[in-house]
C-alpha cells in the first residue's frame, strides 16, 4: 500500500507545540544536540507552504517565535524578517517529490553520524532482517531490507538537492506497495526521514536511530558461543537432579 | 519453589495506568520505540482472559482507550472493534501454558535485537553466573545460569505459537523448584518475559535487559591487566612511605 | 586527612526521604535495576545502629515503610517483622570496621558487573591516572590510583564477612592519610562504597561508576592518530591562507 | 567573523539560575558527575571580575549561594568567605587572553576523559568532516577540522596557566575568521570551552561532546559491507518483482 496524500495541517498552536515538543525529546536523546537539526510542517499544497524551523535555535528550548512559514523554493512568506534553517530547501525538495509527506525530520545522532562515514563508500546503508524495520510505513515483515541512500555532505543546498532529485527521478513515489525508501543520510551529518504527519516523521527517526544502533554495534559485536544448549526440558530435568 | 497461580485483576483504571506507566518508562528507556513492544495483563482464567495492547500505538503516550480484551485464542472479545497486537496470540499461548502467569511483557531493545540475532544459530542466550540472576523468580544463586530461547522470528503468529508450544512441551510448569526458564527472544526482533503480577513481569524486563548488556559488553571487553595486584595492608604502607 | 568520626543522623523523615530519592536516581541510571542494591545510614554507635532497606524492594517507588532498623549483628531491632536486605550483614561490618562511616550504598551497573568478572583473576581493579579520582574522599591528585579489592562472589554472607574482615585486616581505618580504599566490588555483582554521610556515599558512587565506564571503554579504545598537530598558532596561520 | 567582545552580565538572579540549570543538565547527561567540573560568567571586564562556582559542590544541586566572585588573579572579591574552584585561575586566565569570552565552562566526560588520555601523546585530539563542528562558533562548513590543544594534566594551577598562555601565545583572538581553537582538554581529566555567553558556552559543551563520542565510536566501529548497493530506481523494481 502506498502513502496516502497528506492532510492540510493548519500552522496552529497544536502544531508548533508538537514540534516544540519533537525538539525537547529529540534534545533529550541527544538526537538534536546544540543548534543542529531542523523540523517542518506541510501547511498547504498547490501551492506548496511549509512550516520550518527557524535557523541556529536550542531545539531543547524552541519558542513559539521560532518556525516560519516558506514556500516550495524555501522562500519566507510570512513576512516575518526571520530567516529559516540552512537546510530548508531539502525539506522542500522532499515535500515537492513525495506527495504524500506532511512532516520531515532531520536529526544529527551519534550513529547516525559515523555509519553514513563508514559507508558512504558503498552509496547506502542497509538494514536487514530486523523486526523493527516494520515501524517503517508500509513494510511488513522482518524479512526485508532497507537501503538508506547515503550523500556526500555539502554546504551547497542547491547542489544537493538536485542529487537528491536525481537519484530519486526514477522513483514513483505514488506506486502501490511499499516506498523504496523512508530517509537518507548525509555522510558524517546525519539523518532526513518524512511521514505523512508529524507523528509518523517523528515514528521514523525512532525506528531509524534504533537501527542504527543495532547495525554498529552488531558489528562491534564478538561472533558468540557456540556450543549447543540443552533443550527447556532437559534443561529442567538437570536442575531437578541438582536440586536433589 | 514454583510459581504460584495467579491472582485475577480487575480490567479497572489502576491497570491500565500501570500499564500506561510502563509504557512511558520502557519508551523513555529505548525499549519500546516506534510502535514497538506490546503487553498483557490477565483478567480472568477459566475461561482465560487478557487485556492487551491495541495493535501499532505509541507506548509513550498510551491513552485508556488503547487497550483491548481478548479471550484464549486471542479474539477481541469487548465489542470495541479495535485492533489487538498482532503478536496478542503469544501472549494468549504464555498465559494459557503457565498457570502461574499474571502479565506479559514483550519489549524490543538494542542489545536483545543484536544478541538474539548473533546466538540464533545455538539456540538460545546462555547467562551464567551473575548476581542479577537473583532478579529472576525462584532463582536464588548467582551460581546458576538461564539458558533463553531463541526463537527464529517470523510473522506467522500460529506457527510460531505451536513451535514455541512444542519447544515447551516437556515441561511441567507447576513443578516445585524455579521455572526452566523466565522468557524467550525472537531472533532479531525482542524478548518476551512474564511473572505473577505486572510488578514482577516488569522486573524480568529490567533483569533481562540488564543481563543482555552485560552479555554483549563483556564479549567485547579485552581482557584486563593481569598482575598482580598490592594487598591492601601494602597498599597503605606505600601510602605512607609517598606522604613522607 | 583521615575521615572524621560519623555524626549521629536520626532516623526522621529527611534520612529516609533522602534514601528514596538516591533510589530513585540510581534505577533512573540504570544503577539499581530490578529489585538489586541495598543502601544503609548510621543511626547510632555504641551500639551500632543501621538503618537498612527492606529486603526485595524496587528502588524507583521506595515507600516510607521499606526501611529497618538493624543492629550490629544484622538483627532487625525495631520490631516491624519486616525484613532487611540479604546483605545487612556487610553494611553492618562495614560501618563496624570503619569508624566514620556514616553511610554504606550498593549499587548493580553494567560496566561495575563485567569489569568486577574480567579482573577477579587479578584481585583487584586498578584505577589510575583519572583527575575524578580525587572524588573519592581524601585524594587530592590525579597522580594516584585506586586499588578496588574484587572479592568472589558468594551467597553465604557470613563467609563474605569473614574474607573482607581478613582482608581488610591489616589497616588501620584511623590513620591520617587517605584510606588506602573507599570500595570494593563482588565478581559479576557490583559495588559496595561508603562516606562519612549520605552525600559523600552518594558522590562515591557516581565517581566510581564514571571511572569503572572510564576504565572499561578506554580498554575499548583503538590506539588513535599519532602524527603530529600543528601548533595552535599554526593552525591560525593555515586559516588565514585558506580565506585568501 | 571574529567574536565580538562579550557584554557585561549583572551576577542576578537570572544569571545565577541559568548556571545552577546548566549544572542541573550537565550532571543529568553525566558530563558533572559527583563534585567534578566548574563553571564561571564574565561579570565585567576593566578590572575582570568573573562569577565562579564554589569549590566542591554537587553540580546536580547547585545553590544560590554557591557563586562567588573573583578578579582576575581568581581572588574572591565579594567578602563572602566562600573558596572558589580550585581550577579559578583557568578560568581567569581564559577569561584575560581572550576579550570575546562571556563564560567558561569544564565537564568531565567519559569520551573526553579517555580520548584526551590516548591522544596525549599526539598533543591534540583532532575532529574532522563532521557536519556537527558547524556549531563551533565561526566555522561554517563540514570541510573543515578542529584541533583541540591536549594539556597534560597538574595539579598546579599556575604552571597549568602558563603552558596554556605559552601555547596560546602566537594567537590574535581578535582578529577575523574563526578562532584556531574552541576549547582544549587536560588529559584524564576534561574539557574547557567557551563562548560569548552562557548559552553559546552550553552549546559548545555539547557540540564537543557530541564530538568527542563521534570520534571514539568511530575508531571502534569495523569497516563496513562493500558490496555495491542497488540504486533506488532498480530498488523499486525489485520491490515490484517480490510482491508478484
Amino acid at each position: 500500500m502506498s502513502l496516502a496524500p497528506a492532510p492540510r495541517a493548519a500552522a496552529d498552536t497544536d502544531t508548533i507545540d508538537l514540534l516544540r515538543a519533537v525538539g525537547r525529546e529529540f534534545h533529550g536523546r541527544a538526537w538534536s544536540l546544540g543548534t543542529s537539526s531542523n523540523y517542518s510542517v506541510v501547511l498547504a499544497r498547490d501551492p506548496l507552504e511549509l512550516l520550518v524551523t527557524v535557523s541556529g535555535k536550542d531545539k531543547s528550548a524552541l519558542g513559539r517565535e521560532d518556525f516560519v512559514r516558506v514556500d516550495a523554493a524555501g522562500r519566507v512568506v510570512d513576512g516575518s524578517g526571520r530567516r529559516s534553517s540552512a537546510e530548508t530547501l531539502l525539506h522542500c525538495t522532499l515535500a515537492s517529490m513525495i506527495p504524500a509527506v506532511g512532516a520531515v525530520l532531520h536529526t544529527h545522532s551519534v550513529w547516525g553520524t559515523i555509519l553514513s562515514a563508514a559507508d558512504l563508500p558503498r552509496g547506502s546503508l542497509r538494514i536487514a532482517g530486523y523486526e523493527m524495520l516494520k515501524g517503517l510505513e508500509g513494510i511488513g515483515s522482518h524479512d526485508a531490507f532497507e537501503e538508506v541512500p547515503i550523500f556526500a555532505n555539502t554546504q551547497d543546498m542547491a547542489e544537493l538537492s538536485n542529487r537528491i532529485r536525481r537519484q530519486f527521478a526514477g522513483v514513483d513515489w505514488t506506486a502501490e506497495g511499499r516506498p523504496p525508501c523512508h530517509g537518507f543520510l548525509l555522510s558524517g551529518h546525519g539523518l532526513y526521514t518524512w511521514g505523512r504527519d508529524l507523528a509518523e516523521a517523528r515514528r521514523h527517526i525512532e525506528i531509524f536511530e534504533f537501527l542504527f544502533e543495532c547495525v554498529a554495534r552488531a558489528r562491534m559485536l564478538p561472533v558468540g558461543d557456540r556450543s549447543p544448549p540443552p533443550s527447556v526440558g532437559q534443561r529442567q530435568a538437570q536442575q531437578h537432579q541438582q536440586q536433589q
